[in-house]
This record gives structure tokens, sequence and C-alpha cells, in this order.
């Protein structure tokens, strides 16, 4: 996991980042909940459920993505001006293992910020009972767009 | 979308991808059915629905990406033998337009079929409300694979 | 392949696309050839040799990889205004046949133009000695940006 | 960079790594180098050369993939039992910065190995003169494919 120090351009990231989170009604859907922020990380939980599954019982890989998509996106947007909206505008998921736990936490990073575009990294991890051990189920890269000037998407 | 003609080695394909269909959970929340199961062809829909958007109000990325790796996943099920199951090992998606839109519909396509991977191609269309136009709103690039003799996952 | 019509901003871009084409000096290591340039549609053809193989004696996974780029590429700069340059942002690739053949031909073409991204898909093609039969041996999926203001990048 | 500890299935893995990249003759083409090679992980290096370039001077894409592909492919070959040969089934590549250097060296890293499939995370960093200053200008998610039995594959 890359591990890089950035600067926000936006001191008050944390709380638009977490209602932006709010406002994502999937994230409601999934019961999923918005952990860490920090300046380029952003970490996204979610508990196992039974609605959640594909069909041999394991976490569909439509959640994975939703998760590990979504904390990309915020890391991405807890780095650009108030002003920028995020969009994500392409990713590739690898599923390393089959999405089998009773948590999941995705953790989503910023590789390299840019003006318009932000490459990030992320990952999700299956976390067992008492949340001493991680196992990486998938990973994920991610552009993600700085949107302006555009009255329908506003972070 | 590539358009070509697969024999499939399972006379009862059909039955089996619905079947399969049937037992995953999220697609049930999603309110997402399977139309078209043809071979190594699926298409899913769904309908515009306030809690599977993020949070500018379109339909979330990880909700385009859940349908149509369905979609492409069954595709290649299609293909495969009875004792075969499906897994993804690994997805690109590139959102071309924002997830707006009454309905939406995913086509996956095998491109290449093989004996353990399937190369699967898919697309997402938000669809107008008497269906007349569709437009192309995101695409897949998927990996699919054959998995045999393991007890914990059978479609 | 994506059949798509579109109008080019620059009415010159075909003899654009031919002179850049012409600096790029890896294109003249490979004895690569820029062939069709269309509206969003570049092809790029390349004869085997010996010393763009990998270890099996299959042409180079990098050399598939180098030709669909520069044809996705130029399909996405004949569409963009004359102050814009090109920039590969990421691709994916997958390889769905070994290299093997006398010759090969790359297609790229636009499939989502945009202000500052384009979206585009290659395919490249294994092919027989009398140029009747075409293989399909791999597929681009790319984003392409449209560069201004870069005194270092000018196509 | 992921930092695993992987135990190699076949003892003379370093010297069948390098007896097979010695076998790239593209790799010599481009005057490319193997340096580390240790269980999962392989580094090859290239210097920058005007016949290598794109149409801005840069180092194209191409080159940077061909390296960073041979790098991850050789560090899944390098986890092969000996009856195995390595085959890329699909990378994805993000260009994060314009290839600009004297050197530039391509780490490849098994991030998760599997019978027939090994995912791999590659990144390629410009070197300045000294050695000193590295800096990332592409990364690599890959997937690569253990063959066996295959007369016409074998590393």
């Amino acid at each position: 996991m890359p591990t890089a120090k950035f600067v926000p351009s936006d001191p008050a990231f944390e709380t638009r980042v977490r209602a932006s989170f709010a406002r994502q009604k999937l994230m409601h859907l999934f019961g999923a909940t918005i952990e860490r922020v920090a300046p380029g990380a952003v970490d996204i939980r979610i508990a196992m459920r039974d609605d959640l599954t594909q069909q041999h019982g394991f976490l569909h890989a439509g959640v994975v993505t939703s998760i590990v998509d979504s904390a990309c996106g915020y890391a991405a947007l807890s780095l650009m001006p108030p002003e920028a909206a995020v969009l994500s505008v392409e990713f590739k998921v690898n599923l390393l293992a089959p999405g089998r736990g009773e948590r999941f936490v995705a953790r989503g990073r910023v590789l390299k910020p840019g003006r318009t575009l932000h490459v990030c990294f992320g990952e999700v991890f299956a976390v067992a009972g008492d949340g001493a051990e991680e196992r990486l189920i998938a990973t994920m890269m991610a552009t993600m767009m700085a949107v302006r000037d555009r009255p329908d998407v506003a972070d």
C-alpha cells in the first residue's frame, strides 16, 4: 500500500468527504460506513450480509468494487479544491480471493495526484471476527477526475 | 459489440444460467432481472432507483459494475461444461457517461472462450422511457475462470 | 469493433497524424507503418521479425501493446483540435492468443470522444500470408488525453 | 510496492529466469538487462535511447510496458515449478508521468501466487544520473498464467 504524504488544498476536506459519502445512497443500502479520512487516504467498512452475495455465497464482486471505488474516489476528493467534484473515469479490479468473511474494509489511496486526473490504488481486505487478521481479497487501480463547472455534479 | 457464434457444451445452459442468477442475492436487492440468455451472450436489466445512487444522483459505478460483471460471468458460464463453476478473475470498467436514466441494460459477451479462462466484453446502456433509445454509459473487459473440483464453488 | 462516425475538428487531421507517427522512432525501430487514417480510426501494421520476440518465439506482448497504443493514440489525435497533443493515460491489454504470424495489424478506434479524455478500443490481429485471414490476438481499452499549453508536448 | 516472502518451488529459479530472459530477443533489441531475481521479484533496467521514443521524445509507452511486462512475467515464473512456462494473460498500465530520464528500472512483484494464475504488481521508475533519485512513471497490474503440457511453450 503506497504511503505518500499529501497536503490537502481544502482544509475542510474531511467534513466535505464525509458529507458527500453521506449522500451516497448505495452505501446506506449496503450498510457501509466511512472510517479513516486522511489526505489522499479513505477507508470504508462493510459487514457481510446475505443480500450482498453472489451465487456461491461470497460477497459479490460488484459490492467489493462499490466500496473500493468509493474509497478511491473519496481519497481523490480529499485532495481536490473546494470547487471540484469527483467522478470515476475507469478502474481495474483484480479479485484475488473469494469474498468470504464477517467484515470487509476497502482502503483507497492516491498514488499520483494531478490537476485533472488522480490515479488511485485500492485494496479490499476480509477481516476476521476479532479484527486481528486481514486477508487481501481484491485490488483496484483507478483514474478519478476532478470535474469543474458542471452544475449537475457537485460534491 | 462482438457477435461470435458459439456452440454451448452444456445443452441445458439456459436453465443453469437462470438458476444460478436466481441465487445471486445482490441482484434481488437491486431488482435486476436476467433477460436474454444465449450461448456466450447474457443481458441483465435494472430500473433506476434512488437507493442505488452515488452523491450526484447518478447510478453508482459499483451498481453499473455489478450488473455487467454478472452479465459477463453468465455469458462465460453459458459456454462452460456442467461440472464447471464461474468466478471473476479481473475486470476493467470505463465509465463513459454519468449513470442517468430510467432503466439500464448490461450486455455481456464472450470474446474468446478457453478451457480455463474466458475473455468477455460488456457494455452498459441507459435506456430511455420507451426503450427506443440506448446510450452507452460503460464498457467492461473481463477475465472469467472456469473452476472445477472446488466443493465451495458450484453454479 | 465499434464503427461510429466522427467529424474531425481539424480538417488536416490525416497529415498531422502521419507527421506525428513519422516522429515515433520506436515505430521505425519496429518497422511499423501507418495504414488507414480516418476520423477516430487508425491502423498500424508490422511484419514479424525475430528481434521482436519473447522467449517462446512469439511477438512480445510489449510490441503488441506498442502498436495498438500508437493506433489508439492516433485515433484519438485524429479528432483533437490542432492545438492539442495526445498522451496515453492508461490502457488494459488482454492477450487472447500467442503472437504467432507473419504480419500483424493493430486497429485503434475512438469509442467515446471528450474534451479532455478520449476512450479508445483497439484490436490486434495476426494476418496470414495472403492477407485473407485475420486472427484476433489482443484487445486494448485505453484512455487518451488531449494535452494543451505544455511546451514539451506538441504533436 | 508489496513485499511478501515467497518460497520458490524450483530451487534453480534464478538460473531458469535468467536463461529465459536471455531468449527474449526484444530485450536485446532494447538493450534491457535483468538485475535482481528473487522469489516473486524481478527488476529489469534499460537506458534511454533515441530509437525507443514516441513523438515528443519520451520513452514510448510500449517500451515502458515491455520491460514491466517482462519483469512481472519473470517474477511469476520465479515461483512456478520447473515444468511450467509463463504467458501474460492481461495487464493494465497507468502512465503517471512522461518517460523522461537517462535510465529506467521496472520492478515486477508477485502479489498473489496461484496454481494457474499469478497476480503481479509492477512499477517503472525513471532514474537520475547518479542513481540516487527515482521517480515513479508507470504502474502495472497483471495476470500471469502457468502453462503446462504445451509443446510450443517452454521457458
